[in-house]
């Protein structure tokens, strides 16, 4: 059975609060608990991770090597400069996929660069916490072209 | 019952010859019908069309309104500079989610930039035909919450 | 008698449907109309055309040689980047007026830039369907200004 | 009756002196003359006003508040940087029509911006002395359809 | 023997007609024909296709597989900007020789990018309606050397 | 007792009619009075002077060299590309504080760069009419570390 | 009582000890104890925190919801890159006044930017630890006007 | 016999003031008294004029077409932005050389670029007062070279 | 008897593991090993320290002074942006050596760029694990030239 | 007969050494031998130089006058900076040819600019030795048209 | 008696050949008996230098340490680029006065930037032959001042 | 026993000469001596050779070609902009190691980018003379490890 990791970055620990109406108003605890649902429906193990830290982002990264088949990350704003979580994708060899509840390519001119991207197996920006569904059900269709 | 146009822009209709290595070896017939299958199940009613031309895609967005409940739509390498067709979509006023086989942020610069993201729902970029089936998915998830 | 194409490029066929809090709320026959009753009283020629297509607005420009005396071209976002239109429009060597519904200059980053300008007469932005009247009273001053 | 003020700004004084390749051979009385002739017919009262100084057209745009119902505006070379004037058209909430002799986006690169076009109704560039015939009419235009 | 296919883009049909101080004043017709017999002399088979269309060309380059060896292309001003084009020389696998009546790099700035070389074979620019006839010559030499 | 000249810039007259919900409601008038009162709380002597014309500032600028021992200077637009107030400051030699009333860095991105900034002694900006209040205050804390 | 947070970032607590020509030789606790008195007499409670981790700076954010009624942010060199503090301001929606001890406009490039300062409620910078007591009566203007 | 117009810009009144350790440490009069007396010896007639204001350097720039002969121009900041008095040295038609006391090449990058350059004779800078003695000797050359 | 701290950034406590073929297939531990052998060779006592977080490597920093002669930082991905850590750097005033296994001026543009290069006594790249000797190598020279 | 001077720049000494992958394994003499061959055939006389030094490149360019009637030029990587060498094109007035082994256009991009071409006939890249031969054809080709 | 070395850069040789609209149609042994003619009457013993190389422009600057008071220098192209000649003429401490003969801030962008400006006394430049003349004059007066 | 060219660019020979707060004062003679009596020590055979000329340090790059097993390379301000020399170091398949006395990403921007960084082994920046040692240590280290 497929294990995976969401992990979450900065700020995605106030989901609900943090400007609802760019980030939905349910709660992280909801949002995990709905991801969790889909995941058993798509039998798929998911453990939940989250920090405001770069550093405990790449320590978490770091710590999946042998632990999870893929991550499900959403680096919230580090995406768009944290050349440090990149190299920690590429050192851990697992497929990730980027994931952002707002479409990230229509705010500001900031979010528009991902510097992960070049390092991450696919990107699923805009749906909410949809997003994340969609990204449980990329890790299935991977491994379902894999068999 | 949903109805979505599943449109594709320049060079797709020579999906499977082009550039394996990058867009996979699926024939664009091999992705519609799968496309096609995963849309049945989702009991999601989709219709398919393709153009190499920049006004022939717009003419086509144009014709979504009011015989299509939103679009996918993957326009090719339109997506980094066709302001003609960010236009129509913000025109029709449908949903459109935007679709890329390729990482097209992990790629050559200038496919960094999608001048259509701005106006469209969200985008999936980097799974291969899978893309479209998560937009598919996507579509779904849209109506669940909605319901 | 002065015999003029009134052009219109890309999504202007969408006119009243599209952003009308930007494009206003008139038809795309409706402005037409109104456009030719006013030819009418300055004594001009009309016809009119549109097509979103860049190839179709070349071939039109193309053949106003011979056919009119001069255009107004509203090229629709094709005026940010088309300079396959900028090449037609100095290649016929005949007036055009450069139109435009909003004041594009008022508006995103990319609008602001027109690769047109330079091979036209002149420019009027931002008075809705009444630039298109400027227009043609400004081919009534040129002629008076010739005689 | 409409009252408007026809506002030019530096160097504008020396026209039919300056360069008249560019800005043609009427003299700014000639030119002022014709105008006020157009507005007669159109039945809209002007004043002229000139300055070469910034603050003096900053001056000149504050006391317009009362006195006018809009203004045209030939700001000459401070079109391109002088984001105070832009300030103070904003300030005023009169709407202000940017008129040019020449083609602004056809001539030197830093003539293609218009810091003050934001906040302006929209722009008339190319006609030579007919641009300001053109913004009579244009508020002329935009008195009618406000009726 | 050769087969190889002229394609030429937009407002090259208007050759002659079309600024004749830059792109020299004999038809597009006499060109052709000019082509033709040194074809002839070089035992090279030749076709010639234009089109002011961006699909209309990227269509033609599609059909080119299995019918032609190379393909000798002028694509106009779409050289600077069409990544679609782009898109299409690279999928078809061809060699594509990049021609210019003009040399592009000698005239305005957006005219030294060309976004299409990339994936071109070589780039022959500058000589006129003699830039095919070198194109000719050029395949010849990739003929001989191959052998 | 200490004197301080407070200068402002172009458009600041109209303070209270110039779009207040960024300025604020209250009058030029207002502002000062508000400005002297707690000036003398502090035991500072004020005087103010404002002027629309670039020109106007950097005269007032230099007559406070031996009359005053301190600029509160508000310069407006003139603050993003004034170089000649820059030099004046530089000039003069006298602390200059600089004040604005919106957030400058929370705005369009031309008022993001203060070009006097780097000969001023320090920017307040954000607190609407309370920021002259905090320079006031700045000088009675420069004044007191200097004790 | 108006309750408020010094919160300062990175090498802050190096103050007095860092680079005494830029930042002054006060050390760190005689600063904030500098602030605790002036705030005392403002009758404003106030705690200090500082960190030279982003993540601790955005942790210690998020708990000043319902604890503080705003905050005094120094984000030291963060305030330059920092998109996730800025989320992290965003989302907590108090009011953060950014502050800085010396003159940022005034230094290297670099440090003109502040990424944070749209989300903040106003910036001061150049006054050395005064920067903080001006922070503290902004706090107290802003009490004032709102009764 | 000649007659020029030395006309000098903002901030050049405090000369000897200003920043000595950049501009020299003789005062404005002491300088022009140095020119008149240089332009004796060379049988020029001379005329000082000075004004902050940008507006009165384009008022004195129109002045001089008929009474004088050319201009020595020390523009000061507004060298490096001011597009209006760019316009007025080439409506004129008269020889300016260009002239400024340091080195602009050699200092802050914003005073690398002379926009006034392009429709100037020539330019002469960083020579202190000697660069209008220069200047001087420039009209003396270019007069010896008409003959 | 010279004390040096090896600090090493973000990712380089998986060295062997991560991306073999840039960085080498030595482990951390083994590198550090290599380092203490020549360090004792060169009778310099060496202390090792690694941490992913920003914020850690800048409390390191901060706690050499007063326990190390110098530094040898291999910063990893923050070389590039992280002005915290180059502001660390200059407040300890030791001297650091930056290092690099890569040559990071010969890999993607972003790592071309040292933010802490400035405030660094001199930089060593591109020789794998032996940078770091070089750089042990570098602070015996520093030694030697200073006796 | 025609004349003409084969001129090469820096490295091309070592053709055959050189990126054998990029530039061919032909020696530079094979190369040179080649082209003498085929302007025999062609009636053309040519001599060849090479020079490693920018200083030598233009001394051969200015003894060209009247010895010879154009120059085939590869001037290596100085065609992306040499303004001198440009200069000395220009100042020569002979045709050159500029002429390039590898596709410059599809290679690292500050390949992409030629300096020279701006003041070259045209430019022909990309066919290995082969882009001579066309060279020596674009003359004769010249030379067949002049007639 | 003062002694300088009028030294030339590349393409100055050809002086009256080159360009004669742009450079004037003395040649460069007329031109250097003009300047030695002037020097004579200013008591200035000089001798005169020509390179088109820039490492032979380089010898010959270092060559002046001890044998001349300074440098005129026309460094030609490689004034743009050649921050070689840069670094000599910082390393060799005598003043050096940048010489132009046509107006290079009124041409080519490229001509606008002076790299070696920022290590030279002053800058003369568009007077043709002249400004050699008058940099001879400066440096008169340097000396006059220097007394 | 392993052979080393030290090739040192522009102004190098002028060491101790040439601004020593930057480059130390020790002579190019003492400075060569003291690499080669390292290298002696490290059994290590090291010629040298210095040019000002950009083509001369071609030539001697090629000519290392079977004469040398590396190079050391201090390319002095080519360093910046000569990628005719990043060509011929491409060109001769030799390790080069890239060395500068100062630390260059320290000092004004355009010394921060090396143009033949990508093509050499490693750089070893700011460390004076023994940077050059560093760099014969750092031939050592490779020869160790290769063994």
């Amino acid at each position: 059975m497929m294990k995976l990791l969401v992990l979450n970055g900065p700020n995605l620990n106030l989901l609900g609060v943090r400007e609802p109406g760019v980030y939905g108003s349910d709660s992280y605890e909801a949002v995990c608990k709905r991801i969790a649902e889909r995941a058993e429906k798509l039998q798929i193990e998911v453990d939940f991770a989250q920090s405001n830290s770069e550093g405990g982002l790449i320590d978490r990264l770091h710590a999946c090597m042998g632990a999870y088949d893929g991550v499900i990350l959403n680096a919230g704003a580090y995406t768009h400069y944290s050349y440090a979580i990149r190299d920690a994708i590429a050192a851990i060899r697992l497929p990730v996929v980027e994931v952002h509840l707002s479409n990230i390519h229509a705010r500001e001119e900031f979010r528009h660069t991902s510097v992960i991207a070049p390092v991450c197996r696919g990107q699923i920006a805009g749906f909410g916490p949809a997003s994340y569904l969609l990204a449980l059900q990329a890790f299935a269709e991977m491994a379902a072209e894999a068999e």
